[in-house]
């Protein structure tokens, strides 16, 4: 019988912990310090939104757990990676992480530097490690597309451009679908390239399905910067409009943002239909992003 | 003919310098900002000394030129990516790198941080699209090795939490061994592994040639520090001294630094003897490394 998706879910999540925990240097190997400061970035905490969009995409073509872990902690030190660097001073400079003062705060800058960029090569040193078949090589270039200044780094040049400038809604979506859409969209298909060699209608639906979830995760964010409080979302609330950040609420309002949300899930569902039953745990995800409260 | 190495040097600098050009984002493609300040911190200058042992260790079994020059171009990206950082105001706080004002304060804090963390992503891509061969999953794997916390960054850490501190030489070894002497070598390895896989022996061999070349570059860097003037070396001279950091001539003093400099030189001749005259490059960068002035 097919497990609950919460009870799925909590299974993804603590397997993720514990993987990443293993797969990052113990926190008494030298130098110590930045090893301990890699573990206070990474673990703990979090959605791992990005491993159960990886776990989710593996059960498409029945995926090799081992391989599915490895690219799910990779996917999510990158995440990790950018979230502490974001924070800096120079960036966004943010005290609140997850409930936690953030990297710099609870270390200090150049700490938070290091940690960023060897988490960066951690997430690639792992997934390398994986049993050799023939999509690794495609999977870490995916990955290191995805990362830099054509995927996350570069959707984040962009946000950092963008500040007091009133974007249309299509440069908003092409900055997000960089920033963070495509991690999300890599996550999605490094967990289906774990099972198999991708055909185009294949990787066509996957890149429909994530472009999706991509957004609506983006909107969902804005939606709840703007209505929750710092308490429930672990980190500052309200800060995209103290920041003088165009996002979709300030764009389209409150209301049209959360039924272009809604809008969002039903596409990626629709995009799943192909794959039938095999595609359960992506609807659900869909669901949970759209659905989220954090 | 074999030509001189004053001119092979100078071919594999002007290949590597046309290739990393290549290997970029154009200026004109969005995020514009980003993608000029990454040439602007990767190009028009350096010695290019990684790419030189990358090609010079490929020499010994006659590896693919193609993928020479992607090994080549990541490592120096590598290279790149951490000098960019390593100059931000809450590390070293350098104003001046091969002559030219450093990336933040060219550009600003933020797009520094970004530069860096889009280089890392480009140098793993750049090699991924290699033509695939047995050998590239373990190149990319050692290249994320040695730039991550069991390599680069760790030296990098190390030397952060060293400053002011009185190091014994083994421990500034074991630094010095991590923050430059990984990423060398490891581009000794990959040349060599662009040509086939190694034995225990050669692999042996091409560690005490790295590590000895991997000490006198440390060694010859700090004797230039104490010696030379900003306008010979690009950057800020009498740094170290001023930055309270421990160097090879404030524990050893100058002239027995220079002579430890010869004798790893030496030592570098010494291990590649079993490779005849193929290794002919790998000895006279051994030289260059040890008598060049900046």
């Amino acid at each position: 019988m097919t497990p609950a998706f919460d009870d799925w879910m909590k299974t993804v999540q603590a397997a993720s912990e514990r993987d990443l925990a293993a797969y990052l240097p113990g926190p008494d190997v030298v130098p110590t310090k930045l090893h301990q400061a890699m573990r206070y970035a990474l673990l703990g905490g979090g959605k791992r939104v990005r491993p159960l969009l990886v776990y989710a995409a593996g059960a498409l073509f029945g995926a090799d757990e081992a391989l599915l872990s490895r690219a799910a902690a990779a996917v999510e030190m990158i995440h990790a990676y950018s979230l502490v660097h974001d924070d800096m001073p120079c960036m966004d400079d943010d005290e609140l992480r997850r409930g936690k003062p953030t990297v710099h705060v609870a270390y200090d800058e150049a700490t938070a530097l290091l940690v960023g960029d060897a988490l960066q090569s951690q997430a690639f040193l792992v997934l390398s490690e994986a049993a050799p078949c023939e999509r690794l090589v495609p999977m870490l270039r995916l990955l290191a597309h995805a990362s830099g200044s054509a995927g996350m780094c570069g959707g984040q040049a962009i946000d950092l451009d963008s500040v007091g400038l009133s974007l249309t809604l299509e440069q908003l979506e092409q900055m997000h679908q960089l920033k963070t859409g495509a991690l999300l969209r890599a996550s999605v298909v490094l967990g289906a390239l774990a099972g198999k060699t991708l055909d185009a209608a294949e990787t066509a639906a996957l890149n429909t399905y994530a472009r999706a979830i991509g957004l609506a995760f983006q909107v969902v964010d804005d939606v709840l910067d703007a209505t929750a409080d710092s308490a429930t979302l672990g980190k500052t609330a309200g800060k995209d409009a103290a920041d003088n950040k165009p996002t979709y609420v300030s764009i389209l309002g409150l209301e049209p943002s959360r039924a272009l949300a809604q809008q969002l899930r039903l596409d990626a569902h629709a995009a799943l239909a192909p794959f039938g039953d095999k595609a359960l745990r992506l609807r659900e995800l869909a669901d949970l992003i759209v659905q989220r409260k954090a």
